[in-house]
């Protein structure tokens, strides 16, 4: 099943990259969270191709439409969404979908609108004599499927896929604000060979020392020199020079790996199950597992295995531990430090450039993408789609702890 | 998690009785499927409230719109689906619907628009002092809840929800009928004290007997009898006295229980697995926890209890088993033999008569329902929603069965 | 996977009838119940063949030992239960195993030994010549499993397996005895033709109005009454009458079905999921499923059908619901009432006399068993296993609640 | 649920380092594998501490006893284990256990047992007053346990838990063999700074292009290798330096952590579902949240970053891909190509020198170990259970695409 997270909390999502649209269905939103659909969508807008200068330069508008979970008694708030409407020979059919409510604790739908394309301007991946493109599911997708597969812009192995992650993601971020004034942000870290000496992870150790009014704005100004970088780094100098990489290597025809720090700050504590189940195997789970990323670390991440437990181990006082090397996590369980990953992706699979390849039924060519835009670097939108995961984790995570902590009082009816 | 059946064939369905739409997502049919809109449809129509002259007089199109999950090389025939648009203050999208291709193994994403109702309309259930419908999941889901409840029309414990069921069941039975030649019908048996005492299955029992070619043509025959009779009972005298007795209890402001047949004929042999998660357990369990169902029984049923074992194994020939008391499952694993259950469902709860009640708040009131349709019988219209699960649950036992069955040479790329 | 209940309270089994054991594990019991081996052994032994005069004479001790879950920081208290050692050419190995303490939240392991039987004592079912057993699983799990069965006592599919159920059921009832005050017993109601017009239900309706010191102690007493008479039935003329017809039935060489009413007094309100995951859906398939089940009714069961709506619905009062048609959940949510289930086992399948069966490869034979002893009425003992199985499922639902009922002072660490 | 993958081949564990042993259940073998207890117990010795020269001097027999899944008509096959018996107040049982036989496609159930500690002597760490071990879950686990935990060696959040991995790895990769051929092996790379410069990858690289009649023997050699260093790696000069370094860190009661190469060589093609419940994400999670583990690179790891697409792209020939920076997954599918992880351990936590720490009431101390052996690098015996998850996680996902590709000839009975 295509679903992520859960059981508690949990986002199905469906949908190719050209085909209607994406659909998702999130599962486990407690009742009584106040859920806008215009917050949703500047995450989303964050997400989408076209969202700054240096992705791709398809345009979607990647606007969501809520269908259901919510609820208000002030229908001009709750109806005040989008009309949706269908028109075909049967008729015409039109409602109002929502905008603003209080979640009821049932599963909330929502939908992202794609422009179908036509079949007929991906002829060159058609058929069984279709060609492949090296580094993408075309040819594993081919065969599992025995040719019944979408080869519209990789059908549903595509980016577009990550609309449910989002979505999903916000209101896990939402609840946990909400609940437990928790944040997760991102900030580019690397991109190519260009690395940054100036890691996020270190403004937040500052910044979790805080009193709680002021790191809450702390944290709004990251948000907003992150906006204003010319990439998602929270480091201007090397936002500006990565930049210019990358539209380097858009005009050399080639493309980019990155690497991004995801945080999650002022976590819920105690929260994961221990082993099997544990929230470290979720989150290496989730965020190692996304497309084209090819590594995960936690806390100290790999450099730790060069070091002496006398030097790792993080000492403990009684207002928390000195330091986090252990990323937020011991034994797969919540410590209340920040939640630390660090994940690396390859460089976009999709470039103009001629390669080795075969058609589908493994007959050899020289490779040539005909048309098509593409993301000379994925990793610099890739940050809301690893936050949102991280979100959902962590919000599943926190449901799974709480069901094990009994109030008997919330069993009451008459 | 609101999933039906799985882990290999799932539905997940969401969506509030008089929300924006039904939002359905159904996992793991196969690639290779070929899926017309129009087929699910029909189905979608018999669940259809106002499908017929004795159930609700609520009149909605449940026009289902297909969003994922299918391609073909025509795009006339792919993109022949109704056109989707949305409008708002940020402008307007519109894209092109599936109307009919092969599934890829992606999920199949489906949308079946309400009419979104105004919170306002329903003041008599508002608030903390908000009148309970007795019968109903008013009052457990608003004190679950904590107040954040959808009140229209039983918000998503509406019998509307049951759109995600047949959209899944629907897919569920093509891939049945197109791979073991399976076909699930249902007919039904009782309406309040009315008993019929000709029985859909002692006449599968003598289609089974028949040759391949003849036995369905034998079933189209009995689909066209339920369709053409006043209720979907097989048989005819029954189903027009029952018709009778709606009619009048619908005059008379009161509602009527329901019984029904469900059979799969020629299901798949060797399917389902042996104890916790064997097919009896899905069966009973999908089929007896229907909203309003209260008794669920298989093969003989109840009536085994007052019988001695001599009377009541089932024989064994070399061509198959000699009566089928056992209904299809033995220790939860299909014999091949038709499945059979027998569903009971409760009087519809809605009713126009005064009856004891609270307000939300417990204090005590005569509740009388101030407006709103109802239906006399829900059991008229449940039949498909049964074949459905039954269809769901199946399916995805098969491909459990599947999946131990290796067969290396499916392992191949080069 | 062969797991009952979850995802948050499941039981996890393994074991044939004639292997060395059955192997338990009970996962998601919250840390800090006090757990003696010495009460689950009690449940067990009403399970135990042999442990009345009216089932099988098949003699097993059905001792359980207790291997993970539990801490005390006595040891004589936590070490007390059975030495357990192994014995091979490798050497020996011993240890204490537990007798009591308190959960740790970790899952929770037991084995119940049995005598582990040689292969050559079955030749009967042994082989492509193996004769089927009539109503028994022989001959699908023949052909599901390629010819791969333990054919000793049915293997798996055998009632031993049910030492699983309640294992993990005694565990969740002590949770639930605890937390909420709720118990949950059973009384058989039919056998054979034969009906009580005493029904448990009605004893119990009565002690719910009682007051909560006095209720404790009527339901001891009911239990007590339950043990005393010849079988398991509340009504003593029954009971007698019953165990007369048992007896005669094994002297005719024949089987019996059976019918229990199974009953949970004073459940926790607002526990279970809405729709596709409700609680009606896991308590119609766990104890609808069960082996040798064949019908599971809630509240007045298939008798709605036959009333009006005005007469059905149950009326509510400042204090509750007047009346209990729906039999402790509505909309597959508690309401606080008893839950009440009714459950259909057929005839014993086993019985001495010549019945038309096959052998494995569906060669036509006259069937006649060889050896092995047998129960008349599997219902005689099968209560404690639907007990069991009700509490499992009320035990998850319960975690499910309050895992979205939430306390963020359950969320400190510093 | 303590399950490792699923829904169709999956592990559950119980059990503490303390208790009385530790419990495994291995779910969804199919039927009809020959599996013996002497090849498992291999593998077991493998992981066993005290294995090697230079894990910790902990000493224990590990040896397994299988309690069901398997049958044989050779009763003195099938019941050639080790003699289980139990020993208490009310009498003596014994058992035979299982030796070797064909799966039966039932639940495989193993004990493994432990030496049950006493809790007396656990003093150090008992109570409200324990002291807490900095890099352990002590702390964590005693405030979400709300102090009921087992406080003898981290209770079950010690090593021993992957037992259970171990045991379900062996069935796994048996099957795998059987089946597709495919074999996993895992060298150790890297043992605090010193770091190999002879990967077994590349030595994997080029067997893979041998005739299959060589590799199996090729590997059968990699394996000898791996057991005659003084470390499993594969570089007899960097074990031995590895060695020495170890032995050094442990005289200066210091810990080393350590990174470690997982191959699973010719495995299935075609194997994983694309997206949220990918091959990728399960291995990286599975992996890469292993107790310790700190880092999860899959291919070519975190080094693509840096690298340009026209350098990354493996290109595709009619015989196969032509390098492997995938790692043996696109769009989290398998290619067929080997499988391949690098996994980063921290150093053992467990040291005997001072160190900041609270005790469980979060009082400060300075914190020294009183007693207790430990492994000063625990990646020397981490291999086998790196192995036995990529197993685990690969045999699930060959059963999940089996389960699509239907042979409707596996599903007829008479």
């Amino acid at each position: 099943m295509e679903i992520l997270g859960g059981p508690l909390f949990a986002v199905a999502g469906a949908g190719e990259s050209h085909g209607p649209g994406i659909s998702t269905i999130v599962f486990g939103c407690p009742a009584g969270l106040y859920l806008e659909r215009s917050r949703i969508q500047e995450w989303l807008d964050l997400r989408r191709p076209g969202s700054n200068k240096h992705g791709t330069t398809r345009r979607e508008k990647d606007k969501i439409i809520l269908l259901s979970g919510v609820y208000s008694e002030k229908s001009s708030e709750l109806l005040g969404g989008p009309t949706l409407s269908i028109r075909g020979v049967e008729g015409e059919e039109e409602t109002e979908t929502y905008s603003a409510g209080w979640t009821t604790g049932e599963p909330i739908a929502a939908v992202v609108l794609s422009a179908s394309k036509r079949s007929e301007d991906y002829s060159q991946f058609s058929g069984e004599k279709g060609e492949v493109r090296p580094g993408h599911t075309d040819l594993v997708k081919h065969y599992k499927s025995k040719g019944f597969t979408d080869i519209r812009g990789g059908g549903r192995s595509s980016y577009r896929s990550t609309i449910s992650d989002v979505i999903g993601g916000s209101i896990a971020r939402i609840w946990l604000e909400e609940t437990f004034g928790t944040r997760i942000i991102s900030s580019i870290c690397q991109v190519g060979a260009l690395e940054t000496d100036f890691s996020l992870r270190e403004m937040i150790r500052d910044i979790s020392e805080m009193q709680s009014e002021d790191w809450g704005h702390a944290l709004d100004e990251i948000e907003s020199k992150l906006s204003k970088n010319e990439i998602r780094a929270i480091d201007k100098g090397f936002a500006s020079e990565a930049a210019d990489l990358i539209r380097q290597t858009r005009i050399e025809k080639d493309s980019l790996g990155a690497s991004l720090e995801v945080i999650a700050v002022r976590p819920p504590a105690l929260v994961g199950e221990p082993l099997y189940q544990s929230l470290k195997i979720r989150l290496m789970g989730a965020l190692g597992g996304l497309h084209a990323v090819q590594s995960c670390e936690m806390g100290d991440g790999h450099e730790v295995v060069a070091r002496r437990g006398s030097g790792n181990n993080d000492g403990i006082r009684s207002t928390g531990y000195v330091t986090n090397s252990h990323g937020g996590l011991l034994g797969g369980v919540t410590t209340g430090m920040p939640i630390y990953c660090r994940v690396g992706f390859k460089p976009t699979s999709s470039i103009p450039g001629r390669q080795m390849s075969v058609r589908k039924d493994l007959k050899e060519i020289d490779f040539e993408l005909k048309s098509g835009r593409h993301d000379p670097c994925v990793g610099v939108r890739a940050g809301v789609t690893l936050e949102s995961r991280m979100a959902i984790e962590l919000a599943n995570a926190s449901f799974m702890h709480q069901g094990k902590q009994m109030h008997p009082e919330d069993f009451k009816l008459f």
